[in-house]
């Protein structure tokens, strides 16, 4: 079956950019292309949009045919749309970025083909088509968005003590912060939930856990409170 | 002549919501359809990307086509592609916004077509498609932008008054500022450049101009400086 129309169109995909956090790396996650062109290379997952299904829709499915990743935070990027991107046809592609509790996923990573890896940013491979760009993109928009906006949460497991905490920024911003400083920014803003509870199997004296108070968060944001690291 | 693809395809357009700004208050430029769907309803200024340009030339040669603009400030927005959002066929749209001199436009949109004009963003008519999502998302991130970037430079002229500059900030805030520390915060960042040239043809005393160092302000970024209002 074929489809005509009176004015030539682009085809349309959605791409990935999935951010993980694996100790003190900032990881993304790449699927291997089985099928020319760039048979063979890393890439984005990611794939063409279906006619009934909105972008964002597009982008959980392919998320989750090609990787197994279902239910984690996305966000639309940009849209990259240079002529001459792709080498079959004109495809314009809308990337999306997500962040996922790695602590979470690895296990399903592991159990999916081979073809399914995750890479520290500071050491990727050569991506295919304009990937490279879009991942840059993507660093940049989540290395601004955690200062403003709490998504950084998103990387971390339910309960983190403090200097995880710390350390996914500095993994992020690539940076150090101070302690003191840091740690009475963050307990200043009044966001976190101290548990009751505090980490266990660690070489070093097990510190205190503490919980990202969504809600709390929320009413705050209505009350015109700045997030800010 | 016609196109035909093995898989359907949408077809992709691009849209602009241009701000700018009339003394106290915040404008977007609409023009008037000429063509179903919507005959005669107002829509955002765009069209259908073309199979040889990239997409932000087809937002600059929409812009000019239909409204005379050009050499805008202009950024990406976001892409909007419901599956329904247009009654004839699948159409993705990457919204673009930009950001005028009204008192260096005026001119020109006066000597064209009747069917482009200034709104109000708080007095806006009906609008065809999505536009009235496309305008509350451009809104948003002008909002956000302002406060971290120096971009309403682009809506004020060359040379302005301090009184203008926060009446600026004023009026895409929505929300009063506290002159005195306005002032401190600004003349601060020392991205200014006081001008030995005060306004003119006003009916209060004469104030002071400025102008914004944009060189400056690039030196500065690269020295870790952080832009904020």
């Amino acid at each position: 079956m074929s489809h005509t129309y009176e004015y030539p169109r682009p085809a349309v995909s959605v791409d990935c950019v999935v951010f993980g956090l694996d100790e003190d790396q900032l990881k993304i996650l790449l699927i291997q292309r089985g099928a020319e062109p760039f048979l063979g290379m890393w890439a984005l997952p990611g794939g063409f949009v279906e006619p009934d299904e909105n972008l964002n829709e597009a982008a959980r499915r392919e998320l989750q045919e090609e990787t197994g990743l279902r239910g984690v935070w996305l966000e639309q990027l940009y849209t990259f749309g240079e002529v001459d991107r792709d080498p079959r046809t004109r495809v314009i592609t809308v990337a999306w970025f997500a962040l996922v509790k790695m602590s979470r996923y690895r296990a399903r990573a592991a159990s999916d083909a081979a073809n399914v890896d995750w890479f520290p940013v500071s050491r990727l491979p050569r991506l295919a088509f304009d990937h490279r760009k879009v991942v840059r993109l993507g660093l940049q928009r989540l290395q601004a968005k955690v200062r403003y906006q709490p998504v950084g949460f998103e990387l971390l497991p339910e309960k983190f003590t403090l200097r995880q905490l710390q350390q996914m920024y500095e993994v992020i911003l690539d940076r150090q912060l101070d302690k003191r400083n840091f740690r009475k920014k963050i307990l200043g803003m009044d966001i976190l939930i101290e548990l009751d509870e505090q980490e266990s199997g660690v070489p070093h004296r097990a510190a205190r856990l503490y919980r990202f108070d969504k809600s709390r968060y929320k009413s705050l944001l209505k009350a015109g409170f700045n997030f800010e690291i």
